[in-house]
């Protein structure tokens, strides 16, 4: 890893990582993935479901998306990992939720929980704070998302975007990860991940991730993938690591959010691919 | 205005106004939503979501689609503006966006109706009648829409291609804007809007934008995006001539209607960036 | 057609035939639809809804995603035909499927049956063998999917990637043909379409198809415009054969998914729009 440094942090020291894609530890998941695709069950959001499958597609990662209460239970048994992400919700969406979080608890399917816009909605916090008991194995939102699920309050989101930054709710993240015993992601303009012993940092990206829908959200699956062959803590680095490698590259040449999307999807498989 | 032209409308002259996106005034929307982000709640359909959230991302808006009962109302309130668009219902969406609107209509919160396909399924039609008594700002649609939701029955659509003409639908779009004392944008091959008192007439725009779905459902949630900000005729002038312009330069160099959708977004982000 | 060849099975012999694009024949139910938009009722899934959309108006055809209980049946009866994808299922949606496949049989819409996932769940194999009862013009589905509507029970899918190669499931395909009276269509690396006495083998497409999302379930919309013009078999062979050409030439000059996808609709319009 090229950097370290570390700080203290209330009993005791937090360590901190730098991470980038040239590491090649940093890799290893989405080589995993390459050799034996993963089947990801996806219980995401009507705005980027498709944008999401096909994320995974590059990667070369299995995406179904099943978010019917007769059939989630079931089929995050069988699937390798599972994301939930609180984007659109409804009645019967609720419902398929809860009931995937249990059997992904019961069967042993890593899961990943994506509390989009919790803060700012009474309803989907009490959800997100219900579904925590089930164990997802990575928590992935940014700061006041972030912040308002492990209780803090402090945030106040209006909505989807973030008014912390991601320094103020590492803490708040360090409390949560060590409270179900993975990992949590904090997304930002730096990317802050800690399992509640260790903070990794993650560089890159480029503004324009800021002005595609999904890129987030896809992330929050990227990590899904991840988490099936991986534990955690890399799972969410790895992840984290070539978004922001690829979020760079395909801005250098991309002159709007349009090709900048179409782009990210042809390097995001590219560097999966690539050893 | 660069040009000015009246007729004779049943008792009074509607004045009628070519505007373009030339016209400095037109763009001071656009200009106050890169300053200040408005938060658009979206209540749209499953076949655009993703497309509107990536237009409202292009122009600097901060889109949030929320469509639960549960947290309809809750959000309407809080946010800037409120698009509902009826184009995939179901009987829980149709309850959060009953909730939605009656919320809007209490908290202050503009909103614009977009009747996808009324006239030509009769529930959605009483749908759209109950939603007018909480008085859009804006509504948006084509020509065999707009008709039938002013209760002209004369178009008889057949999903949601326009049968009839904008020009056969100004009378009835004008008496429409009266009654909810707003604004009502005809879209077609030459949107015209009213407010009931004046006709704006929006040329340009360019074919390939009938071939990429989502186009007028994103125009919707751009009028939404400027309600915010502007009156409702001033907000769906603005939102049409900036899609009118977008839509004659991304044609310009697209060989089909793939590349077109890639190319209207980074001219939407640059157009609606330059002052 | 191309190339001709005849096998033994069960008591009779299928003949098989070899199809592309180039044969003029192939391109006939094309050309009907360019000069006469048919209107296709589409009850797809929240992942490739806005892709299918996209695929259908490029090719010159009228797309409406309906999928409300109010609203479906009405709708399948004035449409020229309908696609029910099992993608995406909820307790709502079911209820409107059964309607629409009702209503489409009784006014003589012709319709397709997108099996999605059959066989990995046991909740939608059931939906789906109910469905059949409606009497679909075409079953389209990949190797697992078909055998296991057609009762083999063989596949055990695991999801939306198919475990059993075409082959394996043709001779379930033609008898699912005959059942129903219409068309079945293997997708997979060769697809394989039958009526139950003739055999369709379509060469072509790339790799690539299969890293983006929705372009199966896309080609089951672009059946459903076909079938409103052409019979099942021949609108099987002509949805398959464009697919299979459209796939080969976009992925000429692509370096990836994206870029991919973006190209596979500037093709479609093309190639749809080519005498």
């Amino acid at each position: 890893m090229a950097e370290r440094a570390a700080r203290t942090q209330g009993s005791g020291a937090i360590e901190r990582h730098t991470i980038t894609w040239g590491d090649a530890a940093v890799r290893a998941p989405l080589r995993a993935i390459a050799e034996r695709p993963p089947l990801v069950h996806c219980m995401t959001n009507i705005v980027v479901a498709g944008f999401t499958a096909n994320v995974l597609l590059a990667i070369g990662a299995s995406p179904a998306m099943v978010e019917n209460p007769d059939e989630s239970g079931e089929f995050a048994a069988i699937a390798s990992a599972l994301l939930i992400n609180l984007g659109t919700l409804s009645p019967s969406v609720e419902t398929a939720m809860r009931q995937a979080a249990a059997a992904a608890r019961r069967a042993g399917t890593p899961w990943v929980l994506d509390p989009v816009a919790v803060g700012a909605l009474a309803h989907r916090s009490r959800l997100a704070a219900e579904l925590l008991a089930d164990g997802p194995a990575i928590v992935r939102g940014n700061a006041s998302e972030i912040m308002s699920l492990a209780g803090l309050e402090g945030a106040g989101g209006r909505g989807v975007d973030s008014l912390a930054a991601s320094e103020q709710a590492i803490e708040a993240a360090a409390g949560l990860a060590r409270r179900i015993g993975g990992a949590v992601a904090v997304s930002g303009e730096v990317d802050l991940l800690t399992d509640g012993a260790r903070v990794l940092v993650i560089p890159g990206g480029d503004p324009l991730m800021t002005r595609v829908t999904g890129v987030g959200c896809a992330l929050g699956a990227v990590m899904a993938a991840c988490v099936a062959v991986a534990d955690p803590l890399e799972a969410a680095a790895s992840a984290s690591a070539l978004f922001a490698a690829a979020g760079e590259r395909a801005a250098e040449t991309k002159p709007g959010p349009g090709s900048f999307a179409v782009g990210l999807l042809d390097v995001l498989c590219e560097l999966a691919a690539t050893p």
